[in-house]
């Protein structure tokens, strides 16, 4: 293998290990029958579809044409802190000191702030499997160890006290939690998660919490981990429920004895975030931009329903009832017996593109795809059509 | 101490030893006399004091007027990494893959992934001292070990084949090197890189060089190191030359073998670079751009001139001639014992900002104070006035 041959010396393990996202190859296959004429349903896609709300595109051509672009703080612009914590009062009604939190580029630079601020050479840390894939390089950037906690349907593919505690080694430095979680969008019940951190705390262990998908619940209120302690980190982005992708922005709270630490990261490993994603953030939570959200929480979640139902009506088992993100994690085990290969037969039998569940985890992967309903009712409908057809 | 109270574990030690920059503390005495009514220059900032560039600019709104902003390809746009590419070829004469280019949030996200893709635990990295301050802490975050390599102002602060021969060990995993520097504002002769490079080479180790300030030179024509071959990893930014530093972009060439792995890795630790900043560097190479930032590096080659003469006329030696960036690095013994004393009376006295040496490094840090030229030649013939009246 001629890229074996490192001239400069070997590449690090923590990239060198790195499989490969199977969707990616998927995704080429569809550009290349989307080229050939067909018409692909792209249901693989973990962003919305939405364009930029107005109020926070008018915020970011206000701040240009201003002309000054200048790094900001390293934790953030102190206006955008304090909007956040404004956020978390006026939602959900939870105090949250601005000085604890600190804006970062998406929630992937939350993330990789968090697990480098924890993380020593061997520690280990829990990770529900299935998960966000990302989560496990971020430990083993920094050195540490992934071990799986198998989740179970029954349970909303969600950790339980029971399951930490059984997991929790001597070297286990903590545990990462996402509610909505992906590839699932089950939530963690309150009790549940109070449970752990009874667990995590006892242990004198990290939670990190990932909020990313914050926002995004539908026939529950959303809720925080915050209002359980301060002693979390909690992961949060701008990309999801407020639909800023492309701008790069998120954040993290963390608990007061850390920040600091974490700010002198932040400083040498990112000198700040975008400051035109900052600036057009402030006007993210103005009421004008919160009820373009709260509208399109409601059309995610009139998609959910009928991918959902339609769905189930096809024969694919859906367990867990999934009441955030935008995601369902469909078992096609009574269609097929490798969701992979079942994938690309969608793909190229109906052009209808789904991720499959080895990208999420090792554990019977080959039972689940992960549909996303950032597409609208109608293609969603056209796609439950095709499969229809395909079954 | 209270905040060393973790309650939910230790903070990690690559956290935890972060000295804060000085500068810092200095710079929020300025803000408090700022407050009070004096009149402060700023010669401590790393920050090109001009508005973004109008096809920049320009380019940046008609990109948000669609109001999609949507994740790119973890390594950047095509069009961009093309851009880049053919910027080495005009500018340089030097062909560049642009598969080898990967677009990064601002050069601290391409030094964050060279290190990564290149540090296992315990492997040593060679920097010379000073230096920028940051790069110590990217080696580790990765659980790499800094070895400073002194660097003398007769060789122009910067290291020679046979320095880095004679500080190379077992562990060296390889050298960082900067041209042109910060803080000296040098630059590494030609000849002097090739004969580093045929050491590293030797050893199998690995050359990352920083080229952030490439473009900002006076007198001499900007180089490259992509000339000397393509076996390094070169770091570049959109921040000083191209002014575009709140933006968050910059870049890094690294030779083919290693691209694949550190596109993955940048999938999991960023999705992407700014979407909006990178549809507005893709005018940082028009024409109209270019002249430009030709017309602004000759504005910082007058305040070059006059800075340099004006400190050297006030007994500060100037050693090494700054060829580059936007920095001249001063010896201030003739004056104090200890600059960053120095650089507090300064303040306090004569309402001039600059940086101490113990920011950048430990080696004799006390004889250097850093001014920064990012302020006009107004305000610099002003900070010389005041300055000579307290000396």
């Amino acid at each position: 293998m001629p890229d074996k041959i490192f001239p400069a010396g070997p590449i690090a393990r923590r990239a060198d290990g790195i499989p490969p996202f199977h969707v990616m190859e998927l995704l080429s296959r569809a550009h290349e029958l989307a080229a050939q004429g067909r018409d692909i349903i792209h249901m693989e896609v973990g962003e919305p579809d939405f364009p930029v709300a107005a109020p926070v595109l008018a915020a970011a051509q206000a701040f240009l044409g201003a002309g000054r672009v200048e790094y900001t703080p390293a934790a953030g612009l102190p206006a955008l802190r304090e909007g956040i914590a404004a956020h978390y009062a006026a939602r959900f009604g939870v105090t949250v000191d601005p000085a604890r939190i600190l804006v970062t580029a998406g929630a992937s630079g939350a993330l990789l702030l968090a697990l480098a601020g924890l993380t020593e050479f061997g520690d280990r840390w829990l990770l529900p499997d299935p998960g966000y894939p990302c989560n496990r390089q971020f430990v083993q950037a920094f050195g540490g160890e992934v071990d799986s906690l198998n989740v179970r349907a029954e349970e909303a593919f969600q950790p339980t006290a029971a399951s930490v505690a059984g997991a929790w080694q001597a070297r286990t430095r903590g545990l990462m939690v996402a509610s909505p979680a992906n590839p699932t969008g089950t939530l963690i019940a309150r009790e549940t998660l109070a449970g752990i951190l009874a667990e995590v705390r006892a242990r004198n262990g990290a939670c990190v919490v990932d909020e990313i998908y914050q926002g995004l619940t539908y026939g529950r209120a959303p809720e925080t981990a915050l209002s359980l302690g301060d002693d979390m980190f909690v992961i949060n982005s701008f990309s999801k429920y407020f639909g800023l992708t492309g701008w790069r922005l998120g954040w993290l709270v963390a608990p007061a004895p850390y920040v600091r630490a974490l700010e002198k990261l932040a400083q040498h490993y990112t000198i700040c975030a975008s400051t035109v994603a900052q600036h057009a953030a402030l006007a993210a939570f103005s009421p004008e931009a919160l009820a373009i959200f709260e509208a399109r929480r409601e059309a995610f979640s009139q998609r959910r329903t009928c991918l959902l139902a339609g769905l189930r009506e096809l024969g694919f088992g859906v367990p867990a009832e999934p009441e955030g993100a935008f995601y369902v994690y469909a078992d096609v085990s009574r269609h097929a017996p490798d969701s992979a290969a079942f994938a690309h037969r969608l793909l190229e039998e109906t052009g209808v593109a789904a991720t499959p569940g080895v990208d999420f985890g090792a554990r019977e992967p080959q039972r689940w795809l992960r549909f996303a309903y950032t597409t609208d009712v109608a293609r969603i409908e056209e796609a439950l059509a095709r499969m229809k057809k395909l079954l």
